[in-house]
């Protein structure tokens, strides 16, 4: 497989390739998606005939990409280990409510104060639709999941430096409106003045046109745009004369649109890993890492920190402290499915190759923080009719506020106050918890009057701080994924390794499913073999 | 107030109406609305002061209409009494379940034999996040919500006359961001061709092409289409070297898009009553019809059939017959409020004058046709990785087939198998409901192969055929807006009329309801003068 770009196989190859890695199951899946015109995707684990009946496998980290292999190897017959650096099971998947501590390397103690009930998912906290590997388990394990409004129109979007349209509360059903209305009027005054006729005969002169007037419901009589109601009404339409049919609201300027570069805050479509539906574990994220953990708990060894990984051609040994006792021990096994972070896995001693050595330290981890805010009252909502979503802003080191997506209507919530990266998320992260409170609270207040009164409590992290993880996610650069990503995804003699950062779905949970059931198709076909 | 027209009436009309109508409270929340610049929207009933004891007001109907004016009428001392047609309350707040029953004007008797659990919402069905007044007792009555999918991307647009695109299962994120980055690829070549330096400035010119690079996704290099993940990819991302990057998929032909005019499923933005966030009650939307039943339910006298309305100055008398025994009774009032449909109120022996008779019979009701079908097997998440939203089809008849927002990834569901209005529903209404099963079947099945083989049991209604409601929703025309409405609307003597027929959102819980509040403002302004 080495370094092939996945992007330029041919068909052939791929269905060679499929059949190779995961069976005829996977060949067959592929072909018959491609047979309905639906996108393949990895829908579940591979079915792997035969038994792992006395063969040892030992997984390093209890995150979803070991529990999953744990949980999948275990039905298979392999005895599982698992050397969990934490005293809980789950990785990057975690939830903090009332109770949850984490205390980020050279940062002060923080002991989550939020009301019971309440909670903010600070690692994975969308499970997108295609994501079916996700999906499987969440369905086979019965975990309930509901909607993460991950696309509000009457969210706001506010620009600090937006030109002449800086500081104001904009709803994004308003910008799309009048930016694509103006568009439309525009393409459409265009194609009146035969500016188009070498590109468009006359009849596709004519569909273009009915197309436009309705994507920008320009008027029938001039094809010009003049607003809408899908932009908001000035007053909303209701009872008896007053407000009756409610009254229009007035578009924005089309050149105040243009210079504010507000436009950029959509799309023609939504990214794909970011489109309508996504869901949410009913009650946090952590509710997957707990159905895993019911299910392989009694496989894995907690407050294990790896000290060493060395293999030869009989077995793997791995070398671990007891972080409580301080205690020295070993554990060995025929295969070893490792899932530390590669940010991780660097600093711990190994008898890998050094080219092996190279690529592992070649990948950059992302800087990545976030913080959770628990409001009194749920302004929001009250004032503002914004119902989940996400607050799109400028404000440096902001990006977004995201609103909850469930306890609709209750009186308290959890706020996203904001979700950085690179940079800005290393230079708050410097910041005390309290400082980071006061910077999240500074920002809000701007976009919300009732922000900074209605704050009650806080629990933030920094990523790149956290000592398991020490980084959010993989950052593949073209080169490493080129040179590096090929080397490691084949492992090194019994050392597989797996994890987000093992697919092109870094920083999300199906990365990690998806790695996880690659390598073990390829253990249990060793190991069979 | 008489008939003017509410879309032309100046800010200070309006201001001044406001004052006149809802008091000082509406004044202020009109007010502080503008000065933030958000839709002011009727969220809270009326702040009435002093006291209704010793004044009886008789009721017709116990709809959310009935039901709202009784509950804050009860709150101010008023004796109330409503009189109730059926022998549950709630009006179209229903929803089939088990046991459900209904016998259409010369149809069938139908009995929902769905599973327990399993429901359809076969009247009202959403709750939009601006109908604030609606979710004003959602959230005073603690109803839980959860979000109603109402734009799906990755839905399925089915067209049989859709040109060179017919009968093929498209998805709305290839429509949106072909014909979307088509548009922009056309627009940025006119630009560059300097086809509208008129237009724009220098400037403008390069700004508009910034935005339309990211609208469309066009290549940077030369400004072209040529597809993007937004559209969904032929082989999705994934873990390991295949499918890693996965393969992108094609797009489709800009004329073929045009021909087959599919760019109409989609405009610039969400109509204002369609966009996110959605809600529905957990659990069926007669959750709120419950809800206010358990507060005013002893105020209900059930299968009371009004048989005629007379009126003098000193009050309103009722002649009513009970359904069951047929014995005929009356209730006499101070005022009474009527929220019986105009479609049937028109067949009731009344003394209303001549022009208040004309105007009620002047208002057309529409035919609508609802099918709820439960599936032993979710095949449209399963298979299609739908999850809620609607498929659109222009299978006659059809209209839509929407996928339920609740119950994710379990084993049955029950979807919405038509939804249909004018010609089209009393074509199909007068089918038996064998019939109307088989038509709903026979046209899923052209979308989804699973889907007659998974039906198991079905529930229709034909809203025109319904006894006490002859009618979905009033449907005005601007001749009866400008005529009708303001006539009904004051009113005749004692009775005033309240429903979603007196307001501009017809159709909507939320016109029923602020239909209330306006009319129990007026009543309490009379009785206290």
């Amino acid at each position: 497989m080495a370094s092939a770009n996945a992007k330029s196989i041919t068909r052939r190859d791929f269905l060679y390739r499929a059949a190779a890695v995961g069976g005829t199951g996977l060949l067959f899946n592929t072909m018959s998606a491609w047979g309905l015109g639906i996108a393949s995707t990895a829908a579940a684990p591979p079915q792997l005939s035969g038994s792992g009946k006395g063969k040892k496998i030992l997984i390093l980290g209890a995150g979803l990409a070991g529990m999953t292999a744990a949980y999948e190897l275990g039905k298979l017959g392999y005895a599982v280990q698992i050397l969990e650096a934490r005293s809980f099971a789950g990785g990057r998947c975690q939830t903090a409510r009332k109770g949850f501590t984490l205390t980020e390397l050279g940062g002060d103690a923080q002991t989550c104060g939020f009301d019971e009930g309440e909670y903010i998912n600070h690692g994975p906290w969308r499970i997108p639709y295609h994501h079916q590997s996700t999906l499987h388990y969440t369905r086979q394990f019965g975990i309930a999941l509901e909607v993460m409004v991950n696309d509000n129109d009457n969210s706001f979007v506010y620009l600090e430096n937006g030109g002449p349209l800086s500081k104001q509360r904009l709803r994004p059903a308003q910008i799309k409106a009048d930016m694509r209305g103006n568009v439309a009027e525009l393409l459409a005054k265009t194609v009146q003045a035969k500016a188009l006729d070498q590109e468009l005969s006359s009849d596709d002169k004519h569909l273009l046109l009915d197309y436009l007037a309705h994507e920008g419901q320009l008027a029938a009589s001039d094809l010009r745009y003049k607003g809408r109601s899908g932009r908001g009404y000035a007053i909303n339409p209701g009872a008896g004369m007053v407000p009756g049919a409610g009254t229009p609201s007035d578009p924005l300027g089309f050149k105040d649109l243009l210079a504010s570069k507000v436009g950029h805050v959509y799309s023609a479509v939504q990214d794909f890993p970011m489109q309508n539906t996504m869901f949410q574990p009913v009650g946090g994220m952590d509710q997957i890492a707990r159905a895993f953990e019911k299910r392989v708990g009694k496989t894995i060894r907690y407050q294990a920190e790896v000290q060493s990984i060395r293999q030869n051609d009989k077995g793997v040994t791995v070398n671990w402290k007891d972080s409580a006792s301080g205690k020295l021990a070993s554990a060995s096994a025929d295969y070893c499915i490792c899932t530390i972070p590669l940010s991780v896995l660097r600093t711990i001693d190994s008898d890998f190759s050094d080219s092996f050595k190279q690529a592992i330290a070649s990948v950059a981890y992302a800087p990545v923080g976030k913080i959770g805010l628990q409001m009194k009252r749920r302004f929001w909502e009250e004032e503002d009719h914004i119902y989940g979503g996400h607050v799109l802003t400028d404000i440096k080191g902001i990006n977004t506020i995201s609103l909850p997506s469930a306890g609709w209507q209750k009186k308290k919530g959890v706020l996203l106050g904001y979700y950085h990266y690179q940079t800005a998320a290393i230079e708050i992260s410097a910041l005390t918890p309290a400082e980071r409170v006061e910077f999240a609270l500074a920002a809000g207040e701007k976009i919300f009057p009732a922000y900074r009164d209605s704050f009650e409590s806080a629990f933030s992290v920094a990523w790149h701080r956290v000592r398991y993880n020490l980084g959010g996610w993989a950052e593949w650069s073209d080169k490493s994924r080129a040179k590096a990503y090929p080397l490691l995804n084949e492992g090194q003699g019994r050392v597989l390794l797996a994890g987000e950062h093992m697919s092109y779905l870094t920083g999300w949970q199906a990365g990690a499913i998806e790695s996880a059931w690659q390598q073990i198709a390829r253990i249990h076909e060793r190991a069979s073999a």
